[in-house]
């Protein structure tokens, strides 16, 4: 089916577009009351497993705040979960591993996994998702990466000093490099898969990457996920890399493969832009407590970063890391507007005629 | 008192130095069981308080370890405390502000501090310190940013998001900027209290300036640690700024007055040499984590770092951020003594005999 709105594939591919493409981190998510609505009724697992609610609360941010891609709905750690281990996601404590890994003993547990059975329930979603879309916008896939993936299935739970995992790297490290292997080739495939069964892009999110010393990250993370990319089955959909807080390595980053970088937003967007030339659209990259503050400052902080980018093709605007789940919707649609609006001008577009005395 | 190891404040100043000298952040603490037996008998502000117990634990780690640096035992949030905020220290849930921060009301409360009145104690520590160190290093005091300890007095405890902090930055602009000058000027006057209690040197800790995006941190964090810079009476006492995560700004932090710019360990140690110049030390940067692997790969990293740096003076080693309470302190030595005997080779000084055939 032809896209009717490919601004973010064309942006994705440094082709040129008529005004930015933004869609938005955690976009189907708990700031909606439309997403509580049906969170109200089925726990977060349920959710992600049940293809028609997951397809629901994906396309749900297309109609409501307007953003030009929509991202299917999952976690993470549905892969380590495929891989068998017991996932459980406590309210109000996140996802907690029972039996996290530790010992080799554990790893050789792991089993490969083939999406189209463990995960099909995803791929399902991705079918259902398509279809409700019809064609209006672009739909992303996405998963872990192997080192952010690891993490959690070292540490078991959220943590704040990320002992268990440092701990584990330097005592077990052949052990490390083989757990992150098998979970790159898990990550492919069920990224192919995601691919084969509709996704227009997928996402690689290594949330824990900036845990990592440049050389560690070099090492644990950044390997792996040239591992995945090299590994994906895609013709020519792009594939976004999004290492949260990984300054020292964002050279390295945008060699690796990826048609997308993703920053957070303690990046200036326009240095890096230079910095890293012309290898690959970058994504990002506004504060996302920005939309905690009135209409005219978040507008003023969105055109800051449409400006530092400037005009050249390969831009998606985005928040540098999730939506806050307080956050109010109307926030967050005033500032796709906006960004619609604004982006207009700096592409050297005529405005909209609505937009023209703005 | 003329001092019998003065490496640290040569290298502060850029002097030459026979060795690289090092002190770890947080080495008073838990992770010694020295410290835990005096802990054992007291609670946390209590210690902070008692000026001969924090003195004993001040001076630990020069007996235990081995460092090239005393730093006064004490904790940042002693100054919203001394400003009228009442602290608690939860066991397990770190310190809460029972009644943050959150509009003009809270903050007309804040009093400005006379820190040989409120802060008596940590001057009387700093001279018990003094005379038990008798010259062998330097005494380090030490303070919370303005921006930093805005941020707890305004979240009231620890945070995951930083929502809290994040609203109240973009909706009461003008209140923030009133109270960052506020605590920047109970800071300086802090500071330059603890310089003329015998401190000879002092480390401004910005732990949340990471927080922040590049515009972000240099209105809300850097602009008040300038202003902090400028106020402190000191002679020849070096300043050291250490901001975590705060990537984009490094540049403009290595222009800010201090004499030493301290480095977390996501930095390259070496290209963070170039790009800054001379104009300001560097301390830093082992990935505090690298203590939980066996000893050749501690010296392997260590070494790694000493190298990037070379041997130009200016280098103060330390872990990129606090030494982990779970750590065992023969690593913490073995650190020390290679960081020692490996720099003297790198400086070019003869090694010991005992190191000679290493």
């Amino acid at each position: 089916m032809k896209l009717k709105n490919d601004l973010f594939l064309r942006a994705c591919k440094r082709q040129p577009v008529e005004k930015t493409p933004i869609w938005i981190m955690r976009q189907a998510g708990r700031y909606l009351p439309e997403y509580r609505a049906i969170r109200a009724k089925s726990d977060f697992l349920t959710l992600c497993k049940t293809p028609d609610l997951a397809a629901e609360v994906t396309i749900q941010p297309v109609d409501i705040i307007g953003v030009d891609a929509a991202i299917i709905f999952s976690d993470i750690l549905v892969i380590p979960e495929a891989m068998g281990m017991k996932l459980e996601i406590e309210e109000g404590r996140g996802p907690v591993f029972e039996h996290p890994i530790r010992s080799s003993e554990d790893a050789a547990m792991l089993k490969q996994i083939d999406p189209h059975k463990e995960l099909s329930y995803v791929m399902k979603a991705l079918k259902v998702t398509k279809k409700g879309l019809a064609g209006r916008v672009p739909l992303i896939g996405f998963s872990g990466s192997p080192w952010t993936l690891l993490t959690y299935m070292v540490e078991g739970k959220g943590s704040k000093t990320f002992s268990t995992i440092k701990k584990f790297i330097y005592n077990q490290n052949e052990l490390t490099h083989q757990i992150l292997d098998k979970i790159a080739v898990a990550v492919a495939d069920y990224l192919s898969a995601q691919i084969e069964s509709g996704a227009n892009a997928v996402q690689i999110f290594d949330t824990w990457g900036g845990l990592l010393s440049p050389d560690e990250y070099a090492e644990y993370s950044l390997t792996y996920i040239e591992k995945v990319i090299s590994l994906i089955k895609r013709k020519e959909e792009p594939v976004i890399v999004f290492s949260k807080g990984v300054h020292s390595n964002i050279k390295a980053i945008s060699k690796c493969g990826a048609d997308v970088v993703g920053l957070d937003w303690t990046f200036d967007i326009g240095k890096t832009r230079k910095k890293i030339g012309n290898r690959a659209a970058l994504q990002g990259n506004l504060d996302p407590a920005i939309l905690y503050a009135p209409v005219d400052k978040i507008q003023y902080e969105a055109k800051k970063i449409l400006d530092a980018f400037g005009d050249a093709p390969g831009h998606i605007f985005n928040l540098g890391h999730g939506i806050h789940p307080d956050m109010e919707p109307e926030k967050a649609k005033a500032l796709v507007d906006f960004v619609h609006s604004e982006s207009k001008k700096i592409r050297g577009y005529k405005s909209d005629k609505k937009n023209k005395h703005k």
